[in-house]
């Protein structure tokens, strides 16, 4: 039985917008992004079955507030996409999801990443999110809780009030480690201050088993000396940090900084493990690697040399326009066209397929699933890191050849805290 | 010198969109407000001056939620409103709010009237507010504080998290008093839980002068019974509760339920001050009110028969265009137009002008001058009620006869906590 259509090619226009603001402090900025939908829209073009889709890229600059609802609502009915890819940032995110989703629109972000996204029954049922989530980050947490059986957590994040990156990730931890009734206690840096209060941190921390940090690289830094000072590194508690992006709020996880407090940084960070995406490479991806590098340089964007020039939000932002083909696809071949934005959406749900990078794998949800890795300083001499653990979905982690349980064992239960004359913190 | 148009009779369509909810339950719903909007356009037509401005009263059913922003969006630009009326919900207004900023149209609202609503410099830039707002109402407090030299409050709120009336309204409060840095603690009421947590609030109201209170009726008749068996009612603290709209968010203030509780309630509200709007009325105010409750009785709402069935939406929605009207009449008379929205926005501002019920006058911020009024059981043996302080704009406030500055003074400093076991509420 011949499915009518099943195999035969595409052909139509599809109307993209894309919402990513122009600015280049953004990881996700047009300018870093826009070369990764462009190679997938190459890649569709020369294959066979996708190459009579026209892909109309019109780009708005979205900021990263309220200007991308904006970009959308202008649109006369008749301009309306058929596509949205993003907006990353969670404020810019929400009403443009809710008006798409009104107006039977698909949107893909490589972003928006906040624990409220996952609410699809109503507001946001067109989302499709092609990066791990916040909630999916959160779970190998879960993961490893449940391993070594620490019942107490304490969170410092940075707030901002803006952008709100630690804020939206530490909520994903707070969710999870809260539905399985794991005592939390929180604490908020304020971006705009410089200075952290590490007595009154230090103070609170002692009654957790295990402190999870996601802030911006000095302030990591700041603690962990602190704690190291204060003797908390050695028996009682367990450290995180949350470092998803490598972008500015997350910190770039080194103690080095040229200045007196190296050696003590380095012994410091000997004992802190840092959550981070994990990133596949296949022998394919050299060649979108290298043309992202090509075109960052001819935008001006500076590119180190020995590091990757691709980032997840360029990975996520070309794998949706394949993803958004497939499910095109299939939607079309049971007589549906581009305007059943609900359909094609569900179409993308649930699904696995080759990403740029590797499998892209999404749950029933329209969330993708993510893969994390933990690194840790394996050599506190040199100082160097190595992944000691991975983790993938369901809860399942695997330990690399480096790992040494002993890091996650606590020889001691959190004390109370010491009175004050006995030890004072200087620097 | 005479400036043209100035006194000639305006001629013009004006579209208006209506965004209230269609469900009853609401006190601003569309069937309550839409005959006090019907009335205003009536003497406007019947009038010299805007009897050639024919309003094209536009009504979509903005729910509380996200539908109001989707009524919007949904127009086509030719199709854009000139006025907007509404949302009253503080999550439907916002998202209504930004969009028709952008798009240049004022809109007036008698609700929307958190604090956040006050940044009228960027997103809400075209929004006046015809009903006063809770940081208007809060400014009471402040007032007040001052005049005794209270320095602590204790707020305790309701928070459905939908609605939202008593974390706004209280959001208000406690931005005020910190300004002027009164010392705040907060206490939250899960609307989804019937319980209260009374031993739980009143150990923690050992350390505060004030308890300031937003809740539904019987949770306050339930807090004031356990304030009062547990002798907080006599010397050390005292009481209010705030009552704005007298809708279900708010409760009705009364003691009385036929329980076997009613005369202990009633000792026990002897010692609370209700924060109410002042409600002024004038001789025209009752024909208005006569048409209204008519209004009321023909689409079926229960209208009780001794009380007004205005309510302050409706006096709001009415005022506000007329206010309109009076820009517009002064904007136009500078050779603007209708569409020149940010133009007529600033023309209602810092404007004082004679509303259905009274004066009503609008800030430089385009927020209305509230008068609010507190209300305290004049005669304890009888139960009744009486409004023992008017407070204006800019902090004043005037006695009325029944007051007794008695109620108000402290006579000894909040204690700490008694041991668990000396006592213990029963009920």
């Amino acid at each position: 039985l011949m499915m009518p259509g099943r195999t035969s090619a595409l052909n139509d226009n599809i109307d993209v917008m894309v919402l990513l603001p122009d600015n280049n402090t953004y990881l996700f900025s047009y300018q870093r992004v826009f070369p990764a939908i462009e190679f997938a829209r190459k890649t569709l073009n020369g294959s066979e079955l996708f190459g009579g889709l026209k892909f109309n890229v019109r780009y708005e600059n979205s900021g990263c507030g309220g200007d991308a609802l904006f970009a959308l609502v202008d649109k006369q009915k008749e301009e309306r996409p058929d596509l949205v890819l993003g907006p990353v940032c969670e404020y810019a995110a929400a009403p443009v999801m809710r008006v798409a989703s009104h107006w039977n629109i698909p949107v893909i972000s490589a972003g928006a990443l906040a624990t409220g996204f996952r609410e699809k029954n109503s507001e946001f049922s067109h989302l499709t999110r092609i990066a791990p989530t916040y909630l999916k980050m959160a779970e190998t947490f879960l993961a490893i809780f449940k391993d070594f059986t620490w019942r107490t957590a304490y969170l410092i994040y940075e707030d901002d009030k803006e952008e709100r990156n630690c804020f939206f990730t530490m909520e994903g931890v707070f969710t999870v480690l809260s539905e399985y009734h794991i005592v939390t206690d929180l604490a908020v840096l304020n971006s705009h201050e410089e200075r952290v209060d590490t007595d009154g941190i230090i103070s609170s921390t002692y009654g957790s088993e295990v402190v999870i940090m996601c802030a911006k690289a000095d302030k990591i830094r700041e603690l962990m000396l602190a704690f190291h000072r204060r003797k908390l590194t050695s028996d009682s508690h367990i450290f995180f940090n949350i470092e998803l992006f490598n972008s500015s709020s997350y910190g770039d996880g080194s103690w080095r900084r040229g200045d007196k407090f190296d050696n003590e940084a380095k012994a410091a960070y000997s004992f802190l493990n840092t959550v981070t995406l994990l990133r596949s490479t296949k022998p394919e991806f050299e060649v979108f690697s290298m043309e992202m590098k090509k075109s960052q340089q001819e935008s001006g964007i500076p590119v180190c040399e020995d590091c990757s020039a691709v980032n997840m939000f360029m990975e996520g932002f070309h794998d949706a326009l394949l993803l958004y083909a497939f499910a095109l696809r299939d939607v079309m071949s049971n007589g549906l066209t581009k305007k059943d934005g609900r359909q094609i959406t569900h179409s993308m749900w649930n699904r696995t397929f080759e990403g740029i990078a590797g499998q892209v794998s999404l749950d029933a949800n329209g969330d993708r699933n993510g893969d994390f890795s933990i690194v840790r300083m394996t050599d506190p001499d040199a100082g160097t890191h190595e992944t000691i653990m991975n983790f993938g979905t369901n809860g399942t982690f695997k330990p690399m050849p480096g790992f040494k349980r002993e890091w996650f064992s606590l020889r001691t239960a959190p004390e109370p805290p010491p009175p004050k004359h006995i030890e004072s913190s200087s620097g």
